[in-house]
């Protein structure tokens, strides 16, 4: 995912939209393998689009699509392809009646929200009618969550969903420091499960929350039962001593 | 920034630390050009590392340096500087005092928090005593919030602080696409400030905060007042029309 805006590297704006296509693609079974948050940079913005689209089988972009001067997106998106930019009819049509329809002007800055590089198709918007795009394996859309959110349903539909990966999430009273290493011999033993821990800190002490992953149930099972029976030896350990 | 962590890209977690970092390296004065989030694989760590800390003058990274089997940053920072990793003597004293004093066992996973890339200097951890640590200009930090936010705190209080950007935040009650075009023109007649329009969206209409920044206070105050001048005429146009 590339998530596009100075306003998220000011701090001004904490971005939400990165934490839901993440949500998202784990329920559909895609893998994130990457995330980059860069400035409104057209060179910048084309260049990490290139890395990225030759790097993976889709790249989600968020932010830059609207109709002021800082909304760089979709030129940077042309250049990055060397294809022309132009208004998009289909995108024009859409925008003239939703406009007229409510009685305001299509002003310059609303036709920019049309423009698009050539041969790209439209992603739906619900919400506000100015669509996103797509070209080849990248995805561009809107920043505004609401909207992000609209157009990446939109999108995940039509995309073939990969095998889910399947999570069971264990509670853990001790830290990771007493469970670090009993955790990672249980880890090498199970290799077709990755087991997370996440520590959490109440201001006093720390818990943990363990996470077994697999795409192979019944290795999940196995390591799950393997996790829970190495901390009920430790609370026993504890009790006792 | 390089935020570290499978369960970022999960969507299990949603990250805090990088909003955060954002605001305060703007009131710091620093410029934050990118931010990374990426999965716990060494490899990929140390590359993208490598990539970073050599396009920027500093890198600040987050996760991976707590006591469990997937905590691998200090090894692939270790890995990208091309040093040797091990117990760094100052880690070790500290940690072994504060596990005594609270009658804990100073297991090999919690050893493993002490080990730094040859030569790095530790970052304090008022929270939970396990350090972070700098090597050159990359800042290992942890990733639970809490930690990250102190040990931030103790990083950017070392650092030469720059001539801090100043902003003025105008609230717009007109959407983008009617602003769009006078502020374009206003973007281009203030070439000393940047001029951003974040769209907000009540769910029926929209509206707009046009934010103002510079390093030059009077040129920020005169392109804040050529904005509120373009709004007040935009609404005098409207309740005549």
């Amino acid at each position: 995912m590339l998530a596009i805006g100075d306003e998220l590297l000011s701090g001004r704006t904490k971005d939400k939209n990165i934490g839901h296509l993440a949500e998202f693609l784990t329920l559909a079974g895609i893998d994130l393998k990457e995330v980059r948050i860069i400035g409104d940079e057209p060179h910048f913005i084309a260049d990490t689009l290139n890395t990225l689209r030759r790097s993976y089988d889709y790249v989600f972009t968020s932010g830059g699509i609207g109709p002021t001067h800082d909304d760089l997106t979709a030129d940077a998106v042309a250049a990055a392809f060397g294809l022309p930019i132009g208004e998009h009819p289909e995108a024009v049509e859409l925008l003239a009646d939703y406009y007229a329809g409510r009685g305001l002007e299509f002003t310059d800055a609303r036709r920019r929200m049309t423009r698009t590089p050539e041969g790209a198709t439209l992603i739906d918007n619900p919400v506000s009618k100015a669509p996103g795009f797509r070209v080849d394996n990248v995805f561009v859309m809107a920043g505004v969550p609401q909207i992000f959110q609209a157009m990446l349903g939109n999108v995940l539909s039509t995309l073939p969903a990969g095998r889910a990966i399947a999570s069971l999430a264990i509670p853990c009273p001790f830290g990771e420091g007493d469970i670090g290493d009993p955790l990672r011999a249980l880890s090498k033993a199970h290799p077709a499960v990755t087991i997370g821990s996440y520590p959490k800190f109440d201001g006093d002490r720390y818990s943990t929350e363990i996470v077994v992953r697999s795409r192979d149930d019944a290795a999940l099972k196995s390591a799950a039962a393997a996790v829970t029976a190495m901390l009920e030896d430790l609370g026993r350990a504890r009790s006792k001593g």
